[in-house]
């Protein structure tokens, strides 16, 4: 595509609109579309009263920093799926976050960690779940979306690729956090004579945690999107459970038709309803806006199953949403007008 | 519900309208639903020339005890998820389907099964993966739907929940056979030097195998839908790879507005899609028929993207359908009129 000097001149003082010669992209492509981005650190019972300043500020301080990293490499041209796995990444190397390095403990007290990314162009995804070792498991998510021929792998498979693929590997003392122990073994203790089918005493006490998944999506210059999530799931959760984030379709879900989409919260509510990919039904056969389809995921059927949590959306167009029932979400964004969000509570 | 005694009559005379007063029914509900029944015993590379008459009447009679078993029980009352598990625990105790005691071998030599079900009703749903000793893996994912606070369980953390609600766990030399042991030998010994990402080449060595997954879905004559979904996963499958099978949206779905799905054929495509809610969502937003719905989702969705495998669908009037690219599916099913199919090739 060539542009004229002066239409290129015109397109160069819209500051909302990119043109840049792509270094990173292989087939040089250049364009003026427009780029938007928003990520979440999980949503949950978070409360102004709970967080002290400092907290309020380091967290801030993390999502703003992921924010502004991944609209810069947006800017400089990288795609959709670099750039969820760039922000992705910094997001799971704070200890502040449920994933990577702060993620929970199960009840075994083991750091289990899921992830999945989704190429909105060509439908490709990768998803992994039940890691151990794995630094960065988004980075596994997209080595098995771009190097195998498989979707989903899981805990000592999922490794074993990850090994091969030369993914960055650690012990799991990397993974341990004085403050998420404590946490494990505070709810362990006044949750372990609940039997499992008691869901409603469950779930009134694991309130006091929260659920601190992160997630990405991105609209880039190409018109390409793409979505990721990463987790370590719910405290103390039994039995190598999945939650909905690693699940393509109910955690995550991107398509260039409609829309990229990443979930957090109790995921067993997510699964049910097929949350993300029913954000895109409401938009691909209903003509819906992103806003009001992920409204009403959320605040409809989401609610109506008495779950609780929240998802973050972009749609082709550069619009960005975020949608939650719960008192907050970590969240940040710049849409593609250069309108920016960064707020923890409702 | 109350029927005068000339109208009982009349429904009687119907043989398709079912009017039973429900032993196993703990409210007693009479009703004159329409019932109705569809099972799959996975779709692939499956022609007429590739089986003897011995064969062709082996998978012909177990497909038709297990059909008329479980429509046997939902004359008698027994509910849709009860059906989904009958049918489904006798295509896992037959060796010719690769689910349960006729599961695939892994890369590793292992039976790796995976298991999916979800009640239409209440949106309940339980799925399982990477069992190793699970006798009945739709049962276990029935357990975790009914009795557990979660949806998705995997490996070493499921069978300890299976332990804990008595399913039955065996050994692993329950699941050798010598035939599926030989076939994955083959394919690991052809495919052994191609390297992961070459997708192509590795699918026309796997065409040689086949995708032998078992599926139930019914409409009971309370007018609820359920499905589920149970397999061995593809054989000289690696790194503890997950399907669709047991991804809720993907192979397996359950609605009462709409329909219940059980796919099978190559996983990875029906993830990328999310084939079975991509149904619902055909019937829910566009009003489109259960017919119209799977065939879009599978001639043109699956298709497109090189996917290859079928489906079946049950509406809530109690229509089936079958649909699939590949060359045969293991099918029967008895809709709402009573008409019965039976059918292995195209």
């Amino acid at each position: 595509m060539k542009f004229p000097p002066l239409l290129l001149l015109l397109l160069m003082l819209n500051s909302h609109n990119i043109l840049i010669a792509q270094k990173n992209n292989p087939t040089n492509f250049v364009s003026n579309r427009k780029i938007a981005i928003a990520i979440h650190g999980g949503a949950g019972n978070i409360k102004k009263r709970n967080l002290t300043p400092e907290q309020e500020s380091a967290y801030l301080g993390v999502l703003d920093n992921a924010l502004l990293s991944g609209y810069k490499a947006l800017q400089e041209g990288k795609s959709s799926v670099d750039v969820v796995e760039i922000v992705i990444r910094l997001l799971e190397d704070s200890p502040l976050f449920n994933a990577g390095k702060g993620s929970v403990f199960s009840n075994e007290g083991k750091n289990e960690m899921d992830a999945a990314i989704m190429d909105g162009k060509t439908l490709h995804c990768g998803a992994v779940t039940n890691l151990t070792h794995v630094k960065n498991p988004i980075s596994l998510a997209k080595a098995i979306m771009l190097d195998s021929q498989y979707v989903f792998l899981n805990g000592a498979g999922a490794e074993k690729f990850a090994k091969l693929k030369g993914i960055e590997l650690v012990d799991t003392s990397y993974f341990f956090d004085q403050k998420r122990w404590n946490e494990m073994l505070k709810l362990r203790d006044t949750t372990k004579t609940i039997l499992d089918n008691d869901r409603g005493q469950i779930e009134e006490k694991e309130s006091i945690s929260k659920f601190g998944t992160v997630g990405c999506v991105i609209l880039d210059m190409y018109g390409n999107l793409a979505a990721g999530t990463s987790t370590g799931g719910i405290t103390n959760k039994r039995y190598n459970r999945i939650g909905d984030s690693p699940v393509i379709g109910s955690g995550t879900y991107a398509n260039n038709k409609t829309c990229a989409i990443s979930c957090t919260g109790h995921g067993e509510d997510f699964m049910r309803i097929v949350a993300a990919h029913q954000v895109h039904s409401y938009m691909f056969f209903s003509k819906m806006s992103l806003r009001k389809s992920a409204e009403n995921v959320i605040m409809k059927e989401l609610t109506q199953l008495g779950g609780r949590g929240g998802l973050i959306g972009v749609d082709r167009k550069g619009n960005i949403t975020f949608q939650f029932n719960t008192n907050g979400m970590f969240r940040a964004g710049i849409n593609c007008k250069g309108e920016k969000t960064l707020s923890i509570y409702k």
